[in-house]
C-alpha cells in the first residue's frame, strides 16, 4: 500500500498514529539538523519532519531529495508547536522514520506554484507540469463538478442521455468540417461533428421526447483567441415543447449550477427581444452587469448647425455614472478609443453634466445649456454624470457605442467577475444576408422555426421574419444558443431554398431528415451551451483553454504531443490519398 | 403547451379531470359508432376515445388518422368500464373532445412494435423509426442510466472526469487509426485516439491522482459482427495504487452498477490467472455460470493402443452432468462440430458413464472398462455424465475445448441471461510472439508493467515474463481490462526496445511520456471497460449495435446518412490532397 492517507487528511485527532504517506515534495528546508518537507498531493499539503536524531541513512536519503521528486513517507503524526492556520493540515506534522524514492525529478522547467514563472509555451510543452499547478488543476476539478451536475439535474428531468456519432456526413453549409478519409471505402469520407443537431432533431423524431448530452464538436475555424478546434456542447433537445418550455427549463439548470456551485441566486433572467438588445445595448449579447442603456437621440439633436449631427441616420447617447469629472486627457482617450480601427468611429461627442447644474460639452459651438438640457433628461442623466455620444449609420454607431459602453463599464470597474447577470435575449432574424454570396445565410441554423406571425413574410420580405430562436447570456457572454425547430418537411424544403439549396443539394445533404419528418414528427426545440464558456465564466477566467485539460494553440497545434504531424505512406496508400500541396 | 401530462401518467386518481395529451397514434379501432385511438409516447399508451355523439368535424377528422400520425388531443379522463391490467393507464381512457394533427404519417415501411416485420437493413435505414420500438428505445435508456450511474459512482470515489482531446497523434502500433488531415498545416495530420491511454497516464503525472471519462474511441479495423469503428469506453486511471486498489474499486463499481440496475448481488469475483483460466477454460475469458472444468488426461488416457492419444501432445477432457443419454446422432453432431473449421479438431472420444455404471465409450477397442473408470474419477464424473476428450497440440486443443464446453452449456440451457458470474483474470503475459514479424508485441500495450518478480526474465526469456495486467470478464465477456504502468522512463525505453522500436521511433511517438516519467511520475494503474459490451450484457443483447443509437454497419457505413460519401474537390484542395486509389 502506497499510503494510508492523503496529503490534505491529516489532523489533530490524528497525533499519535504512524502514517504512510506518498507525493510530490513541493519544498525541502533544512533548519539546522532537522529537514523539513512540504509533501503535495491533488488533496494538500502535509509537513514531513525528519529529525536530528533520525538514523544516518535516512539523514542520506534527505540531502538526495529535490523538488518534484516524488516520495513514500512512513512516521508518526505529531501535533505541531507553532501551527499553520493557512493549510486544512497546518496543526500537524509526521516525523518520518522510512522514506523511499518512488521517482526522482529532473529540475522542473518553470516553477510548480500558483504564480508561476513558466511562459505560455513553455507551459503547453510541459502541460503535464503546469497542470500539477492548483490554481490550474482547480479549473479541472470545477469542470468535473459541473458536468456530474449538469447531467443529474437533466437526469432528472428525464432527459435521456445519448452519444450520437462522431463519424458523420461532411455539410458544406456553414462552418469548415474536419474530415475522415475512409480506408474501407476509398475516395469517400467521414466529417466529424459540428454539432450532432440533425441526429438530435431525429431523436425526436423517435420519441425520445428529451434528450441531452455533454458532447465534442469539432470545426475546422481559422483559430481567434478564445477557439479550439474541437470544443464541448451541453447538447439538448425536447418534443412537445414551445420557446417558453426550453427557456424555462434551461433558465432552471442555470439557476441550479449557479447555486451548487458558486452558491449564488443570479436572480430573474431577463427576457430581451434581438431588436431591443440592439437598441438599447448595441449588441446581441448584452452584459447586463451594469447600466448605461442607449438613448436615441436621433429626433432631440438634430436641427441645430452641427452638420455631422444633422447628416447621421443615428445620434446615440449613453450617460456614465458619476463620470462628470473625466479629465480632457481622459476625453480624448475616449475619443481615440472610439476612433481604433476595430472601432471605427469617427468621433465623440460629450457632455460633462456638472454637480452645479451647468453643462460643458464638446460641442457649445452648436448647444446651449437649454439644449443639453434636453440631452440630459433624455437620458435621465443626474448632476455629476456624463453623456457619451455616438453619430453616423445606425448598425455601425449602434456597435461602437457597445465596443465605448464596454469600455467605460472597464474603467468605472463594473465588470465584478463575481456578479452573474444571466438573460435570454429572443426573436433572432432567422435570416442574413450575406453581400459575398449574394445570399441569405440561416442566422441560427436552417433548421430554426419561424416565428409563425412572420410566416407570410418569408415570400414577401424573408430577410425581415424573426426566428423562433434564442440565446443565453451572462455578463457579455453567449454562453448558449437555440431555438424551435421545423418538424414539417415542406417548411424545411422552403428553408432550403431561401438558402440556396437546389433541391438536389438538400437531398442529398438532409434528404434523410426530412424524410424523418415524413412519418410524424413532433413538433421540438432545443439548445446547446458552450460547456468549455460556461465553464471558464464560472471559474472566472477570460479564456476557455485554461479550462481545457489539454487544449491546442492558435495553430490547431498541441505542441505537448506534436500534433498534427506526418503520416506514413503506408497509411496514405491505405486510404488512397497523396499529398498535393500547391504552393 | 402541448399536453399537460404524458402517455403514461394518467390513473384512476385523474378520473373527471380535463387534459391535453400529445403523442403518436399506435393505432385506431372503430366499433360500431366508437373510435378508439391507443396514443403512445416514450412514458407509455393512453387510450382516447371519440364517442359516438362527437360533433361531425371531430368525426371527420379521426377517420383522415392513421398509424404515427402525430397528435394533440384534449378531452375528459373517464374511468374505463373494461380495465387493461397490462398497462399501468389500463384504468382511464380520455373522451377526446378536441383534436389537432401536429404531423400525418406516411405509411412507414415497417410496423413500429416489439416484434416488427422489417429486416435488419431497413430498419437501419429508418433507424429514427426502429428506435420508436419499446424494446430499442429500452436499451437506451439503460445505458442513459448506467452513465449517470457510473458518474455518480466514480465521482463519489474522487474520481475526476477529465475529456482528453479527439485530435491527437497517429502512432503505427497496436490497431489501425483513423486520420484527420490538417489544413491549417498541410501534409500533416492529427489521428482519433483509440483510448486516451498516454493522456490518462499523463494526468497522473500531473498530480489528478484519480480520472475517468466515459469516452468515444476509434480503431479503423475491418469490422467484425460485433466491432464498431467507434465505440465507448469507460476510462480510468488512478495514482498510488497497486494491482489490488484497482481490482478492488472497479468490482466496487461493478457490484453497484449490479445492484441499480439489475437488483442482483454477483457474488464475490473469481481471481483466477490467466496460465489456471487457459489450463481449466482454455480460455482467457472463461464463462463461469456453469462448469465443466478441463480435466488434463495427457498422462491417464496414454499408454495403451490407441495411436491418436499417444502421439498427441495434450489430451482434456470435461465431464457433461446428466448427459449420458445422448444419442449417437447428438453425438455424431458434436464430432462435426468440433471438426468445422472454426474449431478445428481432428476428432472428438466420448465416454458415456452409464447410470447402471458401466461405460460405453467410442474407444472401447483400446480402453476397457477399468481404465474407463479412472478417467470418469480424474473428471469427477457421476453416473449418467457423458465425458468427451480431445487432443493434439496443447494450445490448439485448449482452445477447441473451450468451443466444445461452449457447445455443451448452449444446449444444455446453462447460458441463462439473468446469471452473472463477473470474475477477474489475471497476470496476463507482457509479450506475445508474433510469427509474421518475427517480433514481441505487447499483449496489453506497451506501457503495462511487468510483475516485479519476473523483472529478471526481461532480459533472458521476455516470452515468459507476466504482466501485472488484468480483465474483467462476465459470462464470457471481456468486460474491461487495464494494467499497471510502467512509470519509470528506463524501463519504458526497454520495453519500447523489446517490442522492436528503434530509440528514434520510440522518441519521435512517445518522446513526451518518457520526458514526462523524468519529472517525478508516481506509480499508478488503470482499466478501460467497453461501455457497449457492459450496456449489451446488462439489456441481455448479444450485440452492441442494438445499445448504441446510430450504429454503422459492418462495412463502416451509417446507411441512414449515406456516409462516409464523396467530399468537394475545394475541400481536397484546401487540405492539400489527392484521391489516388490503385485499383
Amino acid at each position: 500500500m502506497y499510503r494510508t492517507h492523503t496529503c490534505g487528511e491529516l489532523r489533530k485527532e490524528h497525533s499519535g498514529s504512524e502514517v504512510t504517506l506518498s507525493g510530490w515534495i513541493q519544498r525541502v528546508r533544512r533548519l539546522g539538523g532537522m529537514t523539513f518537507i512540504d509533501l503535495r498531493d491533488r488533496y494538500g499539503i502535509t509537513q514531513l519532519v525528519i529529525d536530528e536524531k533520525a538514523t544516518k541513512s535516512l539523514q542520506q536519503q534527505v540531502d538526495d531529495l529535490g523538488r518534484e521528486f516524488v516520495i513514500q513517507a512512513t512516521g508518526k503524526v505529531l501535533e505541531r508547536e507553532s501551527k499553520n492556520s493557512k493549510i486544512p493540515t497546518g496543526d500537524v506534522e509526521v516525523d518520518i522514520t522510512e522514506l523511499t524514492i518512488l521517482s526522482p525529478s529532473a529540475v522542473p522547467p518553470f516553477t510548480i506554484q500558483t504564480d508561476t514563472d513558466g511562459g505560455d509555451e513553455l507551459r503547453m510543452k510541459y502541460r503535464y507540469l503546469d497542470l500539477r499547478r492548483d490554481v490550474v488543476r482547480e479549473n479541472l476539478v470545477l469542470r468535473s463538478k459541473m458536468a456530474v451536475a449538469i447531467r443529474n439535474y437533466l437526469d432528472a428531468q428525464q432527459f435521456i442521455e445519448t452519444e450520437t456519432p462522431v463519424l458523420i456526413k461532411s455539410t458544406p453549409e456553414g462552418a469548415r468540417d474536419f474530415i475522415v478519409p475512409s480506408r474501407m471505402n476509398q475516395g469517400e469520407f467521414y466529417a466529424l461533428p459540428q454539432s450532432p443537431q440533425v441526429f438530435k432533431q431525429l431523436l425526436m423524431v423517435a420519441g425520445f421526447d428529451r434528450y441531452y448530452q455533454i458532447v465534442k464538436c469539432f470545426r475546422d475555424e481559422d483559430l481567434r483567441a478564445d477557439r479550439q478546434p474541437e470544443f464541448t456542447q451541453i447538447d439538448c433537445e425536447m418534443a412537445f415543447v414551445e420557446q417558453n418550455d426550453v427557456l424555462e427549463t434551461f433558465e432552471g439548470l442555470t439557476r441550479h449550477l449557479f447555486k451548487l456551485l458558486k452558491g449564488i441566486d443570479p436572480g430573474t433572467f431577463v427576457r430581451m427581444p434581438y431588436a431591443e438588445a440592439m437598441e438599447k445595448y448595441g449588441s446581441d449579447k448584452p452584459d447586463m452587469r451594469f447600466g448605461m442603456i442607449f438613448n436615441n437621440m436621433t429626433e432631440i439633436a438634430k436641427g441645430k448647425d452641427f452638420g455631422i449631427f444633422n447628416s447621421a441616420e443615428y445620434i446615440v447617447a449613453i450617460a456614465v455614472d458619476g463620470a462628470a469629472d473625466y479629465s480632457r486627457k481622459q476625453l480624448d482617450e475616449l475619443t481615440k478609443f472610439v476612433q481604433r480601427p476595430q472601432v471605427g468611429a469617427k468621433g465623440m461627442v460629450y457632455v460633462k453634466y456638472n454637480t452645479d447644474g451647468t453643462f460643458k460639452s464638446s460641442v457649445d459651438k452648436f448647444y446651449d445649456q437649454n439644449d443639453l438640457k434636453t440631452w440630459v433628461e433624455a437620458c435621465n442623466a443626474k448632476p455629476g454624470d456624463l453623456l457619451l455620444l455616438l453619430s453616423g449609420e445606425k448598425t455601425c454607431t449602434l456597435q461602437q457605442m457597445s465596443a465605448l459602453r464596454l469600455e467605460m463599464g472597464k474603467q468605472l470597474g463594473l465588470l465584478d467577475k463575481n456578479t452573474f447577470k444571466p438573460m435570454w435575449v429572443t426573436d433572432f432574424p432567422l435570416l442574413e444576408w450575406d453581400e459575398d454570396t449574394k445570399r441569405f445565410h440561416a442566422m441560427h441554423h436552417p433548421f430554426t422555426a419561424p416565428k409563425p406571425e412572420d410566416l407570410e413574410m418569408l415570400n414577401t420580405n424573408p430577410g425581415a421574419v424573426r426566428a423562433n430562436a434564442y440565446d443565453l447570456v451572462i455578463n457579455g457572454v453567449e454562453i448558449g444558443g437555440g431555438s424551435v425547430r421545423i418538424f414539417d418537411s415542406a417548411l424545411q424544403a422552403k428553408m432550403f431554398n431561401l438558402l440556396g439549396f437546389t433541391k438536389e443539394q438538400a437531398e442529398a445533404q438532409f434528404g434523410f431528415l426530412m424524410n424523418a419528418f415524413k412519418y410524424g414528427a413532433p413538433p421540438h426545440a432545443g439548445i446547446a451551451f458552450g460547456f468549455d464558456r460556461l465553464v471558464s465564466l464560472f471559474a472566472g477566467l477570460d479564456s476557455i483553454r485554461d479550462v481545457i485539460a489539454f487544449p491546442k494553440n492558435n495553430s490547431g497545434r498541441d505542441i505537448m504531443i506534436e500534433s498534427p504531424s506526418p503520416i506514413t505512406q503506408e497509411q496514405l496508400d491505405e486510404l488512397g490519398l497523396k499529398i498535393n500541396i500547391k504552393k
